[in-house]
């Protein structure tokens, strides 16, 4: 059911966070504790900001934890901000066009979890996307779709309130097909500067989702753990699941809210309400769609 | 832009056909005669019909010419009835669910061309697919479209007629967004009983397609050549392009032509005459993308 | 490290065991159960016995679970004797090449468990194989050299003799190169017509393996379970791990005991010997890599 | 045959020469002039240093021209010294083992040629490869086999020579199995610092090498051109095939030249000549190979 993680803050080494941390999120392609299912084998990807105006994106079908060129990247690119996600398919074929992070522009987008049914859903998902965005969706899964429908609704001006939108479309789409309980993750968004990241469930039961504790508290809790003390003010990580079981490292993002990390660590937590669909439908080209 | 090739006759080793024939469909994946480029390497796909009631799909995103699997199958698996198609990706992503043959049941269906400009009319194509089996529709490519607009248009019950339409729509639609020169190609069809081709293009200068002649004037021809020999007039061929330069052995399907061959070597041409859209769309479940 | 799984009795459609059975072997590849790890995750492998002199391979680096071919190959062949293999690596590549089944002429050959320090010994392992036969070792894995070993010292005569020779030759180089508990692992061989299988560890405790009980009372003891009555007196199956909890369905094949099926579903075990090695070192080419 | 280049000079983004150059070693992946094949599609490598203390590699077996992961690192990793290598396999699998740069510590490998008969001989080489490099070797091409015979003989100490010591062996070997022309080929090799190239070929008429031209020749000779007039005195290329047609910007590397590249753009040229085997044989472990 998938895995991710996020990191803003001091330029690291990828591999620090990838393959050198304990149960990092190689180790939860293969053994993740707090998912649905312990094997995210069916893909990742990688994507991280550097020097150029656009993320970069590295994505396989293999499993993350065999992937030979994964490691090289992770040993030898540097980055303030990057996610990555492991991958366990549900139903979506194993192809890098449905490995996430999905990108437009800047913006990257990863997500744990699903669209109920999406199967009975998708046609008219994929007709509420802003037509010029439509091309662009090359992929199969839910999460791609989730992410275009959070562009045509403003993503990229309000990442938060577009994501409300999104949602309150996907449940009232799902609504009139009678599909309950919609909507279940957790979802990871960034422009390069911002990282912004949602937990909520329509049944109110979302996938597990935590960022880590300040820095000062952190050092100040280990003193003798060399990489713990390596930590700065600027430091902050979203994850799926904790990567150590040490206790005071990891706050758990309570259910339906959203979380936005600005650079120097700066947190902060909303409550996060999706929106009915009516109230933003944007124009006669959605409408057609939502009426079938 | 991709080559493939059709067997009906008697049951073949079907390495006989993709390794073992001279300028085979293999070769063609390298070494491209006719085609707009000579590599076709983006990928392949053999789809052969057996004993089970739906035809089996190998499809991989390695070039048809290196890759092991695709020779052990050829080498060791009989079969009356096949397509394969060697791709040449015209920026829609290398992946097995872009890789032809596509299958739905029975029936399965190969391109060899392209619609012109899909990226714009992509989405009013999308919206004209049977919502019934819009969700089968897993990759990106404008082939696969071609194929569930085919079904929506009534492939099973009469292929020819049913492309007739498709094309007609394509060419309506492409016709609105100012898109020239909406269809090219050839296409292959089969229900595994009956095997129908197509070639056709908007501008009047389709890609090649040829038939095999009857096996009785082949054998006459060429008396001492043993392979030759052991074609029996249960036999045909259609290829996007001919495997051997000896005369006599292939027909040329002329421009907007139909061809429908059954069992026993039966063959018949039609003229392929595409039909306006508005005399077919089936109710208002399609108007709305077509009105966008 | 590694499940396998072979069939020897009535021609079945190959999914009936892979796909169909209650955690079967593709099952296993996700939730192995009695394994040293419960993912099987990197690559597998199916060869199996037809129509044409040697069998057919299919190999693929794809986690057996998500491999679109595989289900298809399985649910369009049936073969009266294959084997599988799902690969866990422990160190060599994920690579095609690496993935069992391997073949010579007719011979099939796969693995679960490993030779350890295999970087230690597999220069002096590989110089003790057969010059003419160098040449076929593609891979880098401990499997592919414990397979031509067995070559070198006549697999194809006897077969468990020559287990128990290549089993005595690693344990001895082991033995100099200061390798304790040299060889782990089951071991399963084909010819086309006979299987063998070898449960087998140098520190006495080997890998599982199974054999299933003889058909009829199979059916005595279910007599309602509709699968298992179609179990008739040819068929054998020999499994790393049963696919099934039902009591009386399995045998366990003992410690250090080589497994002889037949046609018919006769069912021999023998105590198996590894032999020391200089009995049986054939002349001067194996000499110098022994001497290093 | 595959096409390689190398780049030694100011940071630049790869991408400006993967992709951004006419005729740039991409376009050579699928529309080689001067190989023995147009198609170069069997996999591809780049090899980078940055900051870490041992380059990057990135190795894939897809076809350069359609790696998505290809065109995104190229678009977001800048070096001042990387090479890049398509490969046309001869015989070999397609795996990523198989794909160059091959890496050793510091140092990277690429080839572009082969060795003749290599199955025959190939046993006599690997045996004369240090064991203690022995098991480094993972894949199955004659190029990797060619790396470590020149680790072994001094590669880390004197390149040329050791090259020299490796072809002369490889030559020796040949001979005493009745292999003709044994050495066919271009090769690569850094240490991070320096780039060597050799131009070989046992019966004289090698593969196509070239240097790029000193810079300010290069700016004098095109005065409009704005790609060229950023060139600075310390860029040199080295590449299998020239990347546009403008004449005076490459110079052939002379038959049985090796070619020395430092920092600042020096660049000497010194006769290569393979030196017998006999002479640098370091001791008892290599003989008993040799003597079979």
């Amino acid at each position: 059911m998938c895995r991710w993680m996020a990191w803003l803050g001091q330029p690291v080494l990828i591999e620090e966070l990838l393959f050198n941390s304990p149960h990092g999120i190689v180790d939860q392609s293969l053994h993740a504790r707090m998912g649905a299912e312990p094997t995210n084998g069916d893909g990742f990807g990688l994507g991280w900001y550097g020097t150029e105006p656009t993320p970069a994106l590295y994505r396989s079908v293999a499993p993350a934890w065999s992937d030979a060129n994964l490691r090289e990247l992770a040993g030898h690119v540097e980055s303030g901000l990057f996610l990555t996600h492991v991958r366990a398919a549900i139903g979506s074929p194993v192809q890098e066009t449905n490995c996430h992070p999905f990108r437009h522009g800047r913006w990257l987008f990863v997500h744990n979890g699903f669209i109920a049914d999406f199967h009975v859903i998708r046609r008219d998902l994929m007709f509420a996307v802003d037509p010029a965005l439509f091309a662009e969706v090359t992929g199969s899964t839910d999460t791609e779709v989730v992410f275009y429908l959070a562009l045509t609704f403003g993503l990229e001006d309000d990442p938060i309130q577009a994501l409300e939108r999104t949602i309150g479309l996907i449940e009232s789409v799902a609504g009139r097909h009678g599909v309950a309980d919609a909507v279940q993750g957790s979802f990871g968004v960034s422009d390069g500067t911002t990282l912004w990241a949602v937990r909520y469930a329509t049944n109110g039961k979302a996938r597990s989702l935590f960022t880590s504790a300040d820095a000062d508290s952190v050092r100040r809790l280990y003193p003798d753990n060399h990489r713990l003390q390596r930590l700065t003010a600027e430091d902050r990580l979203v994850v799926s699941e904790p990567f150590s079981d040490l206790p005071g490292l990891w706050n758990e993002v309570p259910e339906a809210t959203a979380v936005t990390v600005r650079h120097r660590g700066e947190l902060e937590e909303q409550p996060f309400r999706p929106s009915p669909a009516d109230a933003h439908v944007k124009g006669p080209a959605l409408a057609p769609a939502l009426d079938t």
